[in-house]
């Protein structure tokens, strides 16, 4: 077995009962500097929280004398001291090494992360070092966070986490930005004609990576009532930008027995939720990011964990933006999407906090979306946050078996591939509802940064799929 | 807002307390039955437990009599009434119905989920009905509570989740059984040189489904220290048998400063921890399995959570098949990688409890792993358990550079693939070691279910990707 180390989170939290006491700990150095007295400062971190400790190595101490050399930015250590009280700002205290065991070198000619702030473009390159860097050290702790908080949130409500399939033959959006699944080589595709092709891969059929898990969780909730996923989903847009990505992670609950009005305050709660267990649990990660990052970032997540949602109508909303004297570069008409642009303007300028906008058009939204009763809408749902816009998409489904068919002839969708989805509707049909929260725009949300590709571990986008 | 409705679990729990009030529940009919004396009996569902409540509905009741020749089987319902004691057997309480209301219609006649006990293989083919059937609807709750029980014992013990890369380029095991990741249609791969096709292709390169989320959450430990994942993985092997599944959910925790004694403890307090969790929060889905499943379901699970593994190693595994007079179809030599009947002869009739094999042949397992001192094994680990078999297999990972770079050599693998890799040994190496958990086997543990398509909502094997 190894020595057990403290970890140094814990060893800071704790500082005061543990000042005069032997300490063991373990990590990475930051960085080192001399004095000219013959001692050391080594900045060690493990991980586990933001900051490092300090520790001080005496040049003369014949237990370590000899590797000191090697304890270069990047090196990896194991240190016992004692917990003395530092007279360095910042820090409670600092560990007066009596042993130091080297485990691995760092070439300090070579070592990408010196250090100098590095810019995130380079750190994406270098994507197996940078959980090493603040940023994204900050990152990882903030979406562990967010992640088990998604999960305390159901689970102490009654939800069942749902495994809803990565491959699948169905598309739920209908929107045909799919990634296809395949174990034909090109040589194999090659050698057949194009239309029985997918007659002799792996499925026996063509097959896709999800881009939502809603209508498999459709079938859990009306046997179970309350579910949800938390899973992979996938899109194949050709978007170069830093708010797409091809392989993100969603939370999708899905209710029975619930109505539009229901899942707002679901969504509302959950979104509170979140922000306040982050709040609670990540401060020392916040505010890093509120000092390097974006300085209004504790004004707005205390805005959104306390005031009440703004809910208009999407027929508000329209009205709102036409009166608001804004120059967009999207017109702004009754049955038009909204831009990112409207959302911003009516989260940022115009309520300045979170915003649910209610009953899109109907022709703007997919097949399964129940419709009003103007016939002109349907029970959709946007929750719109500043400085990330739409952060949750949800809506009632089409309960109605009729209705659902007329919807589904209106949209092109096949109700031979979505029996099974027509059948739910024939047996036991309930109201019922659910919403989609994109995990990385909540991280984004927490953490004031603008790209996407810092909020994912191994970022997917087009040209992409390094390590 | 729809009117809210109490749990049927939490109203039996709470049954001597909701005595004589009035109470208001929502869900599905499992069956009906009526008296001569007018009196319907109906036993309704809401799927937070495996038992019904059942619902006494007077023929000549004003408030839905008009609706009582709609309640079938699989129709839904909202009822209110007063709870009363129940004379019936095994049901505290019933509800006397002062109101229906009849959501969904079951059609009696084509309903294929009627009283009868139907077969797992027939369930599997009405995957959107099968979680309304007792054993899915028990194997659903139990694989959520395992679920949220991985979450919490990692989250408890400081480790990070970390969400590896489910589309990669890289293919840990170079087992080669992977599904390609790709947006070129068959006409597209037919209009192109085969060898410089993937150029075109969304990532730029070829692109596969992750087989192992491990080696991207190395990376993660060797800068946080101690990370897991849960997340889907892929193999297109075209096995058609009860133990593959080409799609199933594996947790992978990853400690740096660890080695294979500290990884093979962590592991022995993971698998009682999960299994107590269940044993006393499942204990009615438990008991339905161990009655219609596998008699010895509690025995095994108990003995599993109380009593310490058994640990041997590869040499001594090898020696005791040898000894135990047992004909088996494959040989036992040492070299050979064990069989699933060695396996199941060790923990089921050998021990009779969970076994951890330590220390297997070098050249049966993967590049990464730590060579021993002997030069002719690794620092690996099996966990077996009784009926199952092997539930977890682990290793310490080789943090030493040049016998990496040896590894990868012996074994074929490119150094240009896996820079990143070996530059982790260049830059502040640690000891650190991890191990893989499929879920779906540790469900099939917790169930006694022989054939894993029953564990995940919708099993994706050769030939099957519905829904």
């Amino acid at each position: 077995m190894m020595k057990k180390a403290t970890r140094i989170a814990e060893l800071l939290a704790q500082s005061e009962a543990n000042l005069g006491k032997t300490a063991r700990v373990q990590g990475w150095v930051r960085t080192r500097r001399d004095s000219k007295a013959g001692i050391s400062f080594i900045e060690l971190n493990d991980g586990s929280c933001l900051k490092s400790v300090q520790i001080i190595a005496e040049h003369n101490h014949q237990d370590y004398q000899k590797i000191l050399s090697d304890i270069t930015t990047g090196s990896s250590l194991l240190v016992e001291g004692t917990v003395m009280p530092s007279p360095g700002k910042g820090q409670p205290v600092e560990i007066h090494a009596s042993r130091i065991v080297l485990y691995g070198r760092s070439d300090p000619l070579t070592y990408p992360l010196q250090k100098k702030r590095h810019s995130l473009e380079f750190l994406r390159q270098i994507a197996h070092l940078r959980p090493r860097s603040n940023t994204i050290g900050a990152v990882t702790r903030i979406r562990n966070r967010l992640s088990y908080a998604v999960h305390q949130f159901f689970q102490d409500r009654g939800f069942y986490y749902i495994h809803t399939p990565i491959i699948t033959s169905s598309d739920c959006e209908g929107a045909g930005e799919v990634f296809r699944v395949t174990t034909l080589g090109p040589e194999s595709l090659l050698s057949e004609q194009s239309g029985s092709v997918f007659e002799n891969d792996f499925f026996g059929r063509p097959a896709f990576l999800t881009v939502s898990g809603q209508l498999q969780a459709e079938i859990y909730a009306l046997a179970l009532g309350k579910v949800y996923t938390f899973g992979p989903t996938f899109r194949s847009e050709n978007s170069n930008t830093s708010r797409h990505l091809a392989e993100f992670w969603m939370i999708e609950p899905e209710m029975a027995f619930c109505d539009l009005q229901d899942d707002l305050e679901l969504a509302e709660e959950f979104v509170k939720h979140l922000v306040r267990t982050v709040l609670a649990d990540c401060s020392e990660d916040l505010d890093f990011f509120s000092r390097f990052t974006e300085p209004t970032l504790f004004d707005t997540l205390e805005k959104t964990a306390n005031a009440p949602f703004e809910i208009i109508s999407y027929t508000e909303a329209v009205q709102a933006l036409k009166r608001s004297g804004e120059v967009f570069t999207f017109p702004v008409e009754w049955g038009n999407d909204l831009q990112a642009e409207h959302e911003r303007y009516l989260t940022e300028k115009l309520f300045q906090k979170a915003v649910a906008i209610m009953d899109f058009p109907r022709a703007l939204k997919p097949f399964y979306m129940r419709v009003n009763d103007d016939e002109q809408t349907v029970a959709a749902m946007d929750v719109l946050v500043p400085s990330v816009g739409e952060i949750i998409g949800g809506s009632q489904r089409e309960e109605r078996r009729d209705v659902l068919l007329d919807q589904m002839k209106l949209k092109g969708i096949s109700t031979d591939d979505y029996r099974w989805y027509v059948e739910l509707r024939e047996y036991g049909s309930v109201p019922h509802a659910g919403f989609g929260v994109g995990l990385e725009r909540m991280v984004q949300f927490m953490t004031g940064l603008p790209n996407i590709r810092e909020v994912i571990p191994f970022p997917r986008t087009p040209g992409h799929a390094d390590f």
